[in-house]
């Protein structure tokens, strides 16, 4: 399968269930339709713009095709007419944003890797893209950014998007890394959560 | 009237509004004279900003002209030194970011179609350079954005940039286009202030 | 010595030091050390990130150039593990600001001026990149940005770039130039905090 295909269906699925996360806030907050579209397409569609930014690969993504602001503004509408269903899922929006930061630090750090970026920040670039949406979301509805308050999410980022780099460096399957790499990090990510992981704090505190 | 023209003069009165808006949050909230600087020129040029920046039209067009700049301190100033004329208005800030709202939101989406995006992403656009000062304006005084907080705002962006679109469609004349686009925004979300329109939350609360 | 040699060692600095800056926020505000990383990665690189999407230097160079990143996070692991040694300080963050504050709005104003922008505006990208790093650091831990809160400080980083384009039209040595526009705006910013300098309010509150 070509390789641009594949990105793009994996940025897709990372707009949908970002879409889903920022629409699912937008209602506990008990914003209107309007609300719940703005935070919506604020967090599925913020971390690939500032991406493509950072990039100068402009126009960015989102609005060169125009199928990820359909697909952002289509998460919207299912989290706003589906709520019930959704909430069944227990953490619905740690679940999505989990799903959304794997596919995102995957598809951010590939995107790197392409443009001939260093490894190292190739990985930086996938954990912006990955923590870019919450972060634009959270902020529009003033609570203390996700990537700030929990133990272990940019680390996840950090995880998936390490995945590429290696599967890169020993050549492995696409598809494979890809896999691999959208698994890795959603597994840490949710993992961290069910169980409480925490990381060290400083030891000066 | 030469086009390009015509769309910097429509732009540059957007900045000098939302600059007002910006000096009179940051008056309200007892900002001294380099704060009231600062929000008056955030306000005023962060939505363009982050228009270029997604279209890559760079340097921005407020870095490439310095007239943006020239008119966004100029709007501070005006805030400082007539705030008590400015007050009379009634609501100073809601009239003044509704104006703004509807001529960013035309420029933006007219700048859009100009770059050969599809009308689709076009409103998109428009509605990020209209939403886009006030945004930043609110976030930096930490109060939760006119974006979110009120109920047809964006809405008001998304008709006035959807005329835009529609009268390239019809090939109506730009000026009628400009007027009708610019007073529809506008209209809408002073109404809706006035009337306290509010818009369906989800059924699921 | 070569000019832009020196520009980036000049940038690499301020890299260093708003890095500390962030990451002494992050443990202040009891973060573990992933939120450390993070907070210092973000104020560190975020300035030079806008400034270079604003001119469309792309890829920024806190991508394109890897060491900015390592330099963000040995300041983080610095500011993590000699928390007590940066404490004797007496007010840590405020310093290593204002340091990196003076740093940014030099190169971001040279950088302006090699771009071919107006010196006004590059006065202006200056000061965007000198306080893009804090802003960013105290968005993230939902603090008023400092650049509102704190009377002389926009204005700290628009005397350092405004030393630059004088010492530019006067044809004086770079480093010259470099240098006292550096101590210009670190020592209005110091000298301010611990005299309680103040400015101006509007007339009509």
């Amino acid at each position: 399968m070509d390789l641009s295909l594949y990105i793009t269906g994996v940025d897709l699925l990372g707009t949908f269930v970002f879409g889903l996360s920022g629409g699912t806030v937008a209602i506990r907050h008990r914003l209107d339709v309007f609300g719940v579209i703005v935070l919506a397409v604020a967090a599925a569609l913020a971390g690939g713009m500032l991406r493509d930014m950072l990039l100068g690969a402009t126009p960015v993504i989102a609005l060169a095709d125009e199928r990820y602001l359909l697909v952002a503004v289509a998460a919207a509408l299912v989290a706003f007419f589906f709520k019930p269903l959704i909430s069944r899922l227990g953490k619905p929006v740690m679940v999505f944003d989990a799903l959304g930061l794997g596919l995102f630090a995957v598809t951010g750090c590939r995107k790197g890797l392409e443009y001939g970026l260093d490894p190292v920040v190739s990985v930086l670039l996938g954990v912006l893209t990955a923590v870019g949406g919450g972060l634009v979301r959270d902020l529009l509805v003033t609570e203390v950014p996700r990537v700030l308050r929990e133990e272990i999410y940019a680390l996840a980022a950090f995880v998936g998007a390490t995945v590429v780099v290696v599967g890169e460096y020993l050549v492995l399957a696409d598809w494979l890394v890809t896999l691999v790499g959208i698994s890795a990090a959603f597994s840490v990510r949710v993992i961290s959560v069910i169980y409480g992981w925490s990381a060290p704090r400083s030891p000066w505190l």
